[in-house]
């Protein structure tokens, strides 16, 4: 491929010679003739100067002697420069023999089914999908056209997943909400949760990760969003359009999450809470009340802006000194009252 | 069903005529003619007034148009009605032939043993058992009458479930515990986990939640406790009866938690520590003592009694205040001092 | 096995009759004739007075009247001896007929392979391994020695997993890194996983945990190092050797941890962090900056010295004290300037 051609692709200006060939792309340290590679910062000039890459994307033009694809928005360009090199491999449509595939369920063209793939009645498969070995699906739920669930995934019964859907590995959408009541004998009395699971068209979560089915009603994951492993998204919650939860997270029912929300790794939202708009959380947050205030940034637990949230932390070091003070200064005070009672 | 049965079914008074038909049950919002509704907080009456329901659960009689069934408990009752109307599916009972049953493998009647089931030699399944795809069972298990294993769970050698257990898909049962000794070259030696896991009856356990088998003994989890998504119970620990542990709680090894104790999603608490019975620790604290004190409320890390983690975190934004005023009031004993020494 | 070969095999000394038939091995409490247990506390002298047990392996001379073996590392002896009393059970080698193995795949000998298994295209099986029911195996892996992989692991295509490997079941290694960029239109675009994922020699990792692949180059987790159950590792980090990651840590993209580094339950560790050799993390500790200074403990969030971390959390206590003696001073300091003014 030629440069131009990646200059083109990306929306940028060649800077040299567009006709150099460009069979490869990787990182300025691992870069080697034929390749195209990626600079950021300013710090990382020199790495760049000594990579035996071809050329090099950015985002204005670097005093190198090297072919340059100048770009507003260098990393973008880059993963598409990846993506185009390197396209998501899709396996093979086919139907393998030991797929058991329920009563009336329609699957669409080119669909992959692995071995041991498990699917229940009535249940619709879109078309290009890729069930991978040991997917279980139950019965009466829709997968859009080109979702891809990789190996031993569970879909519980009238889950329904949007297109270019991607789950990984251990995934579990629609088991049941954690939904009890108290009986006369102190006992737990389930609720039966009658709902069910919507995700939406290019969602992707990563390993491991659950969303539970509604008490009644929806859990909802809408367009875009993006969800990483071992994460827990309670019944009733609704997760707004390109949002991200970083592993391990934890939303607890009946909470609703904005568009662009972002929530790092190992937050935790109480039940109930609703928080705004391109919201942050930072890491190991506990959110335990509403964050109404979009484009906020957040910390801590219970937490709060991520500013006062820095500066309580920062005061910690120094409370030590605060008690040492507080002694000092009773000392002067009682020496001073002695003397005015004295004088 | 009509209304006069649902009263007896939930033991409640029927205000307004018995004799009529109700063939849902729907929360306020959404409850169309025929259905039966709830109504818990008096500040929703606007909506309950303006519901399409035709008769309400209620503690007490409301002033709205409406047919009224009175109960203590109306929360417990609508659960019941849900159950009532929505009874938990069973899957027909059957023995798919893609099922691997090891040598001497007891099972009961009406069992549902679907594709790609695996059971050890030695195990026993109960009556009315539901396996859902994938499910794996090891050697020498005990599977209680009614339980229901949701797709690809696995249950490791010698483990007991009793009557009524519902495992979701992805929970491992009786993995090996977490155990090492450092050797003479500062390698991690395995300590061989030689113990098993017992579940007692009507306990529910969460989706891709972990439960490991002890190092000699038992990890027993008792009856009626309830166990949320992607939770960690560590070897030889014991978790009392009606106990709830929500989502992401972690628990480390030798721990015993009492009956009836409530810890809240993402606590985590340390291995050897005993909590006293119908204690909860609130969302994402940790607890690195013992709590002793039975039916307290705790929070923080380490755990420290609710009441006073509040009071810290309420303390937390006026530090910087504090810090102000002890400069103040250094500038004023300096004052006085040198006017003193002065005067 | 007589006294004397246990001493033996942990390289102790007898102390008593080297001739004891021993045939068992437990704790205290349960120990019966002819077992042999393990003494470490002083303050559990009367246990051990009072167990039945033949033969205690011990730190040094005990005055009971009981055959010792005497040891500096007591607890490894007592491990050495379970080991010997109950080796690991291996499966028996034999490929059941149900296993789908791919082309140009290779299987050393003695290998199992269990029913329902799955094995992609150009993997390579090692000696001794096991591959339990429901297994699913990538193209182009390579699963060393001895290594057993529990029930419905999942490994995507080119991991490579050294000798000697356990994954229990539900782990997931080699899924995609959580890598995305924004687009034009403020949606998350998927940058290419390219890389793969590393397990070295007599790594072992628990139920449900996850290793992601590299977005380029590798995630890897070297020698001797032990995970835990519901363990997050992100892509591209690097976990050295023989380190210790306790169940529900999470380790965020491109950060290094050195060897024999132990972070306890629920740490967190953010991206592109640096955690030096032998470093301890604290349970429930977010580590927000690096931790350079080997061989220290960490606690709090952000992760402070362990001991600065307990010298905070025990004067939060204090923290309302602190504001009554600041009000108390205050109007000391109010009195003071008034009589000073008025005198």
């Amino acid at each position: 491929m030629k440069l131009g051609d990646i200059a083109k692709l990306v929306r940028g200006e060649v800077k040299g010679d567009p006709d150099i060939e460009i069979s490869g792309v990787r990182p300025v340290e691992t870069a080697a003739e034929g390749d195209i590679t990626l600079f950021l910062k300013k710090k990382f000039l020199d790495h760049l100067k000594s990579s035996r890459a071809s050329a090099v994307i950015t985002a204005e033009a670097q005093a190198v002697d090297m072919a340059q694809v100048i770009t507003s928005a260098p990393q973008l360009a880059f993963a598409r420069v990846i993506a185009h090199f390197h396209p998501s491999p899709r396996p093979e449509p086919g139907i393998d023999s030991s797929a058991r595939i329920g009563k009336n369920v329609k699957l669409g063209n080119q669909v992959h089914i692995g071995p041991y793939v498990v699917i229940g009645e009535g249940s619709e498969i879109g078309d290009g999908v890729a069930l991978h070995p040991g997917v279980v699906i139950g019965d009466r739920c829709r997968i859009g056209n080109h979702a891809t669930l990789h190996a031993n995934v569970t879909v519980y019964s009238e889950s329904v997943l949007g297109n270019h859907v991607i789950l990984h590995s251990g995934v579990v959408i629609g088991a049941d909400g954690f939904g009890y009541t108290i009986d006369e004998q102190g006992r737990h009395f389930k609720i039966p949760q009658l709902g069910h699971v919507v995700i939406e068209d290019h969602v992707e979560i990563g390993a491991n990760s659950c969303v539970d089915r509604a008490a009644m009603g929806v859990t909802l994951i809408k367009e875009g969003t993006k969800i990483d492993n071992l994460v827990q998204v309670a019944h009733n919650c609704v997760v707004g359009e390109h949002s991200i939860l970083v592993a391990q997270v934890g939303v607890a029912g009946s909470s609703t999450l904005g568009h662009h929300v972002v929530l790092a790794g190992q937050v935790g939202v109480a039940d109930h809470i609703d928080i705004a708009d391109m919201v942050t959380v930072g890491a190991k947050s506990g959110v335990l009340g509403h964050l109404p205030d979009a484009r906020k940034t957040y910390g801590g637990t219970p937490a709060v802006p991520a500013i006062s949230w820095r500066r309580y932390v920062a005061i910690f070091p120094r409370l030590p000194e605060l008690f040492r003070k507080i002694r000092e200064m009773e000392n002067r005070l009682n020496k001073i009252e002695k003397q005015d009672s004295s004088g």
